[in-house]
């Protein structure tokens, strides 16, 4: 017992310090301590997952005939094979309207604090609602009109009624969105940097994790955080200057200040989640940067002061690639929708 | 054995003449002279099918960048879930133009005469080629530039590599049409009649039985026939008045006029295919009728000069959802699309 204690504070003795741990391990804890990885699902306490509410949402999510020209459904915008995006700067609606910013991912998305760029849509269920009477998207005249639609495609009734058992009138907006919710919910993308963070020191390369070590020391981590390295919180783009001034944008957004008319939310955003970032191009609010490694090199300069090197953002950029992750393939099959 | 042959003949003697037979039995093997079961795809000589090219298809079939809005794919018009249609009268292409006809299906399309409502495209392949630069379809200017955009995206360059091997530059637009086209040669759609065609005589309720008799005794398979039930010849829409007294429709259509100039093509188009015609409304090539009840009302006044009645009409629907057939699950999973 006396040896076995002596040979034991021997160990505490030379065990090296933080700075001499292996960089790799060193690492991990460090990002343990910033990043989790992500839930299975998830979940909603308002909305509780069920397959037949998912069911009926990936049907809903492909349907056109809910929009004023029959030509937009969710999927249009966010296209599952794109990564939830279009690809488009600015996402183009019903009648070719353009909408006002880039179409966000929807996978990751429901965990994040809120939807939408500038946070004004509540969850992924508002979201879903709020997109059909939306004039650049759906484009309907009023949620009666919706009801008025989807209760007329008679194959929708069996779906709603098993999602939402023992409703006198399941075939609602509201069960639409909850439907839609439900699905998006299970829309998560395990990638290699989940399978870092749960203890695969080997799920990075070696550039990648000199990346994650540039990404934290730089700060950008400061902001993007947590399970989806981002989409936790708002922040000023442009911290140093004015956004537009670097990403070359046509057009002035002033970000959340349209939501709260408060002069401090003015080119406020929500910080977009980096999750599958390096498959979604085109990137910021407005769609007005390319490629991913002016993206990186941009928000060096104007929310962190710094300007990169090549090499940095090199590394950066490899780190992203491990944010790509696998799209659940139950979402990849697409549904039959009912016939009128 | 003399005891045998006797009751062999003693059996002949008591086998029912055809008129006698069963009713469904008689009905099968006349259904058989007229019609046959799908094949397990629809093969082509010149285009031979190999996994590779049907998984470049499928990518490319999703594809909206090679579009001169980026938001038209194939499958904007032709939505796998709507079996291969887009439940619209008319198509919406790119910035928001409207196609001259209703979009056919592209299941089981790769087996007719032609492609489009009026012939006007000899193969699947020839039809995704020009589908490119159609100016209400992709819109795009020139075939060079889809090859410009489809070079442009770095992670095609492997898939066409692996489809076309030991071509010095594979990645062309006779390459994606190819590919589109051995995408669209998997997909058909086995059904209920395809079974009973194959002599389960179970596999059609009695109600359309009766329909399918209905069908050849009134002379609808005079037009829709073989394995795709129409699709395999054209025919004057409209024998015995113009068609567009009784289908309301809008515009006059003069059909393959259009492509031959001869006076005898007017109002001509190709016998559509019915396979999953209950789930394609609109009907018509200008999707002007929205009931399948409605459209064979109208086909038997206009081609055959009958009023049919309302228990006709019941068994004719009733036999053609039997058309209505299985998508391939492959067809049906979502292709992830390389980023640029």
């Amino acid at each position: 017992m006396g040896i076995s204690l002596a040979i034991t504070f021997a160990l505490l003795l030379i065990t090296p310090s933080t700075s001499s741990l292996p960089p790799h391990d060193n690492l991990l804890n460090r990002a343990r301590k910033v990043f989790s990885p992500l839930p299975s699902i998830m979940g909603s306490k308002e909305n509780p997952i069920t397959p037949e509410k998912v069911t009926l949402g990936k049907t809903l999510f492909y349907e056109t005939r809910i929009s004023v020209d029959r030509t937009v459904s969710c999927a249009k915008c966010h296209i599952p094979g794109m990564y939830g995006t279009d690809g488009l700067p600015k996402s183009i609606g019903n009648r070719c309207k353009t909408n006002p910013r880039n179409s966000p991912s929807v996978l990751n998305a429901a965990g994040h604090i809120s939807q939408h760029w500038i946070g004004n849509r509540a969850s992924v269920e508002d979201q879903a609602k709020q997109a059909l009477i939306g004039p650049t998207s759906f484009g309907l005249p009023s949620y009666e009109e919706a009801e008025r639609i989807l209760r007329g495609i008679k194959g929708y009734r069996d779906l709603f009624e098993k999602a939402f058992p023992n409703e006198v009138e399941p075939v609602t907006v509201e069960n639409f969105a909850k439907a839609v919710g439900a699905f998006e919910r299970t829309l998560v993308t395990p990638s290699p940097f989940d399978e870092f963070l749960r203890g695969d020191e080997n799920a990075l390369g070696e550039e990648q994790k000199r990346g994650l070590r540039t990404f934290m020391d730089l700060g950008c981590s400061t902001c993007h955080n947590g399970v989806y390295v981002g989409g936790g919180m708002y922040q000023k783009f442009g911290i140093t200057k004015p956004y537009w001034k670097l990403t070359g944008s046509k057009e002035i957004d002033e970000g959340r200040y349209a939501v709260t008319k408060k002069e401090a939310d003015k080119y406020v955003f929500k910080v977009p989640s980096l999750r599958n970032v390096a498959m979604t191009p085109p990137y910021f609010h407005d769609g007005s940067v390319e490629k991913l490694e002016d993206a990186v090199r941009i928000m060096g300069e104007l929310q962190l002061g710094k300007t990169l090197t090549e090499e940095q953002i090199g590394e950066i950029v490899a780190f992203l690639k491990s944010l790509t992750g696998t799209i659940p393939l139950d979402a990849l099959i697409l549904p039959t929708l009912p016939k009128n």
